[in-house]
């Protein structure tokens, strides 16, 4: 059955490189903090690094090897780890504490807030991010994000791809999986989000993780939606 | 020590009778519903059974006699109950979901949205309801209401007045309760808050309960703001 946008009543998003530009955020983070402080660094390779920590760091949350941790304290405890491998020693716990919360002043790719308005005038539009419930609050205040509701991995207590990131999300919306559309630009979120019966939307970012990006360069499966951009998905969703 | 709105960086609300109007929403809908299927009840007793059926339902859930249970499902049990006590059978099983679904669809009180739109430009806002996210979720959508991020029981998986309402609504928020305020109409609501470290806003509702209201109808306690509309408390804000 050929997909139609009338058939799904809220559209969710991944946030960390689908929404906001993470990479390029925390390396203007990181130059800025090391001009302040006199800190040489390769700024890039720490960005790199940091965000590498992301997945391996919620793998032994996923696999119950801890308790539930939320990111904000996850990328605090990469951190951490990182400061010593670079080598860096100059920071107090307050400005670590500030470099940290980074995270929380991603700016979003330049077609972000106009395709999020048009598609919130026809669809519940919220997250569903593995980013913390705080995190993404910030970061929509301060960018103009206008989620009507921010959901994901904190509120499920869940890390995508797990199901139940997916299906208590739905759960949240009041809406059976078929009803939500998930909109990424990588391919392993919306494969096990359509598996759930998720509708799906690719937006390309082949500069999320820099000029040698290898990943997620294409939709790599026929997903209901495919853009350039966020409002290239609205347009086609006819908002 | 003086209260200061400089002080907090969230502003949470109860919704039902603080920032909608329940009664005569539902009384309204209960009169469409009956002209439409030729009915004849009191449906402002109904209306009131209904809402009076609403903490009983909820403690079951907040003394464990019962799993977690979302609002939704227990006002429909509670109508369900209550369309055998007023001798209602004309209703289909759709009738039936779509007569429920009116909580979705409360009306704001004459100042709740201009009155929260002045709020969000200076602090976060989000709801601390014991409705569900796709209740408060539908309702917003409708209403207008801007809610930077809907909280509460069920993200919390505890009704309020437990302590974990409002410490876990807290902690989405990334905020020490001191920084949280609660807006509400109800002492039994904000006296609690206070005592886990929010400040607290009462808002005056004297016709929430209809004419024979008795309940709330003055802050009982020397809470932090004081007013007789949520435009009230912003300008006391400063906002």
């Amino acid at each position: 059955m050929p997909f139609s946008p009338d058939s799904i009543k809220a559209v969710v998003f991944d946030v960390f490189g689908t929404v906001v530009d993470w990479r390029t955020s925390i390396i203007s983070e990181g130059r800025a903090l090391g001009k302040r402080k006199g800190i040489e660094a390769d700024w890039e390779a720490f960005a790199d690094a940091w965000r590498g920590k992301y997945q391996p760091s919620m793998d032994r949350v996923r696999k119950g090897e801890r308790p539930w941790t939320k990111l904000d304290d996850l990328h605090r405890e990469s951190l951490v780890e990182l400061l010593k491998e670079f080598k860096i020693y100059a920071l107090s716990e307050d400005e670590i504490e500030d470099f940290n919360r980074a995270w929380h002043r991603l700016d979003p790719w330049p077609d972000s807030v106009e395709g999020l308005t048009r598609l919130k005038s026809k669809y519940v539009i919220a997250t569903l991010s593995n980013g913390n419930v705080a995190l993404l609050l910030n970061m929509a205040k301060r960018a103009g994000l206008p989620w009507d509701a921010i959901l994901g991995a904190e509120p499920a207590r869940s890390y995508k791809p797990t199901p139940e990131s997916y299906l208590r999300t739905a759960e949240f919306l009041g809406l059976p999986a078929t009803q939500v559309m998930l909109c990424a630009a990588h391919n392993d979120d919306l494969l096990p989000a359509r598996s759930h019966g998720y509708s799906t939307a690719f937006v390309r970012r082949p500069d999320e993780y820099g000029p040698k990006q290898k990943k997620d360069l294409e939709a790599e499966h026929d997903f209901d939606v495919i853009g350039e951009s966020i409002i290239e998905i609205a347009e086609k969703l006819n908002c």
